[in-house]
């Protein structure tokens, strides 16, 4: 029997469209991961009367439902109640988790309230999931085959005990083991890839699936083994997939572009500095975006005008007249500005038509050109992308960062 | 009675977590403007036993059903096929939408596909919304007390066809008119214009709702009237609680703190350039993600190492020695730097430590300085905000933003 699962959100916020549900695409992807297929996903508002119906429903399609929101002290969190009345149970007094609670309150210096007592009262037939993270604990219910998980809406919070439910639920439904392999490619849309991968695809045995996952200029790729497939045959495959995907895959696992630049640069104690103009900071925002990256990252010439190209970059007003701003020429100066400028290793240099205005037949919304380099030598590239001004910067920004690090590891 | 509303998304890549849904946050908060309540939001797979079964549970507590995804042309999107099933009835052929498609894939340069005629059809007894923005064209069905909205998912497509669907159901269901009034507010956080507003919203009549939708730095307020309120009132109000938040209001409407900066400067016909630190770029970034930034942003040095703070914006070596490089005195150098390189009106700096690491007892993680300035007078701010790196860059993004705008008023 194939395993199911209901998520189900609770709290008025979610209604109003005060809040983006990013919870519950967390879980649904971790519930793939391990083997359950998520049914539905309904989010409701702090009604207990509509919970209830909420539940009994899912209670017919779903094995697994899975509960986040509505476990705080105030009145209008209702869920721990409501779980209780609908399970026709009372309530424990959890001793232990009323001290920890105390002495949290302590230590930030505030006076523990009586509102939070309730706190540490769980509905009697529930088994506790400690949460190290706050004051709302974790929930498991096992009624009628059906497991029931609470857990408090607070995102890190959520995965926290999430940690502790995903292997309980393998083994509660005694899920078949999954192997899941991820590899990052850079430098090729979906369907490119979907095309070198299509005689590897139609070749994969029927348990083995792969899942494309792409965003702006990085295409995530997923290989699934599902029962009787032995490690090393997933690792054949993937070795194989690496092998057809060449010069795409900047890493296994699931690290950023701007984490596996990170990491060349600290081994190498070498160091980056960018030159930016239609991506206007954003290349920069992703590198500082890694904490500690001031190790590697010496900072970013955002030369939006073309006078601070000339003046800050020292491009030469000739190139930026006869070749103009967005050029192959132009950002190989913009390198060598950089370089000069900063001391760094390296540099990289991005200059394009972000859009919507300033296209040309010559130079449509989507041109853009780049340039990486050392003291040693400088390589450029011309692209095109899309006709969107946020889908050009962020693809630009993941654009550059391969490009740097293809020029780190001599690929380019 | 209260008019309810089930919104409903279709497509299993909202089940595996593959796609966030922002499509039903954003219908929340436009149905809310209208005065529908949403009563679930309910995501589900590709399967047309469970979609009919949602379809037949949402009419009995909802009576409007708005439903996004599940419109294209493959085998997959099964929406419109369920919709005649569930509604026993067969499909009209329109003529018009088949010759406004091949219209569409001739300039495309494309071949109109057999499978695109399905798209040409719709359930008889459906009223056709045009979609203007692509080939899966909208679809109302008012049955037995119930409007049912079918809907594109793609994010623009449906929000174009809710221009269309928000008046007609506001007629529908005869809608009391609903005013709302919004101010956007900067400096200050959510508490502490909820304890400025205390009075005024205990004063506000039972039928005029203030709303708080706080992001980083900024505070949106959202005054609602319902019933029975005449525009006067509530521009009264309005005045009142601008007065009450007065120089933390920095525009009517929904504007963000880039745009607002934008058009100051626009109007002046004045420039601004930036010198970054702890933020990263992202300043810029934020700046530069409004189309025709160009105009009036000359650029942004990140200076992320303190050698390129002194030989790029001249900071002094002593000033970075015995102040370091988050002090009030490095970011007023780094405005004085900024302005000579650029030949900007004004210049903005941020400095800071943003975190997990890097903080001391003095300048713990959260302290930046800021200051903004002109060749007449420079100001400066010293300020604490939150222990979360991410939370850090963009809070210091908005403040800086802030300042600037207040900097031109000549209210700092």
């Amino acid at each position: 029997m194939k395993i199911k699962a209901t998520i189900i959100t609770i709290g008025d916020e979610l209604l109003i469209g005060q809040t983006v549900d990013t919870n519950s695409v967390w879980i649904g992807q971790e519930l793939n991961k391990i083997g359950v297929g998520v049914y539905q996903k309904i989010a409701i508002g702090d009604d207990a009367t509509q919970i209830t119906e909420v539940f009994r429903d899912a209670a017919q399609t779903s094995n697994i439902i899975l509960i986040t929101g509505g476990l705080g002290p105030t009145k209008d969190d209702i869920t721990k109640k409501t779980l209780a009345e609908y399970f026709g149970v009372g309530f424990t007094f959890y001793e232990t988790v009323w001290e920890k609670m105390k002495a949290i309150f302590e230590k930030r210096g505030a006076k523990v309230l009586e509102m939070n007592k309730s706190q540490a009262m769980l509905p009697s037939n529930a088994q506790m999931l400690p949460n190290q993270r706050g004051t709302a604990q974790g929930m498991w219910f096992d009624e009628n085959g059906v497991v029931y998980v609470s857990m408090p809406g607070v995102p890190h919070e959520m995965k926290h005990l999430m940690e502790q439910v995903l292997p309980k639920l393998q083994q509660r439904f005694e899920l078949p083991q999954i192997i899941h392999r991820t590899v990052m490619t850079a430098g090729a849309g979906e369907s490119t890839i979907a095309t070198m991968l299509t005689d590897f695809e139609n070749a994969l045995p029927p348990n083995i699936k792969l899942a494309y996952l792409p965003d702006l200029g990085v295409v995530k790729l997923r290989l699934s083994a599902y029962e009787d497939v032995a490690t090393e045959e997933v690792d054949l495959y993937l070795e194989q997939l690496k092998s057809i995907l060449k010069g795409y895959v900047y890493c296994d696992g699931e690290l950023s572009l701007q984490e596996v630049v990170g990491s060349l640069l600290l081994k190498q104690k070498n160091t980056l500095a960018t030159a930016e103009s239609c991506t206007g900071g954003y290349l920069a925002h992703l590198i500082t975006s890694i904490p500690g990256s001031s190790e590697y990252f010496l900072g970013s010439i955002v030369s939006y005008s073309n006078n601070l190209k000339a003046n800050l970059l020292h491009v030469q007003q000739e190139t930026l007249g006869t070749q103009g701003a967005v050029s192959e020429a132009t950002v190989i100066e913009m390198v060598k500005g950089t370089l000069q400028q900063t001391g760094a290793t390296y540099a990289v240099a991005i200059s394009g038509v972000a859009g919507p205005g300033g296209g040309t037949a010559e130079k449509p919304v989507g041109t853009v050109c780049f340039a990486v380099g050392s003291k040693e030598r400088i390589v450029s590239r011309k692209l095109h992308f899309f006709p969107s001004r946020l889908e050009n910067i962020k693809v630009s920004a993941n654009t550059a960062l391969n490009l740097v690090r293809k020029f780190i590891l001599e690929e380019i």
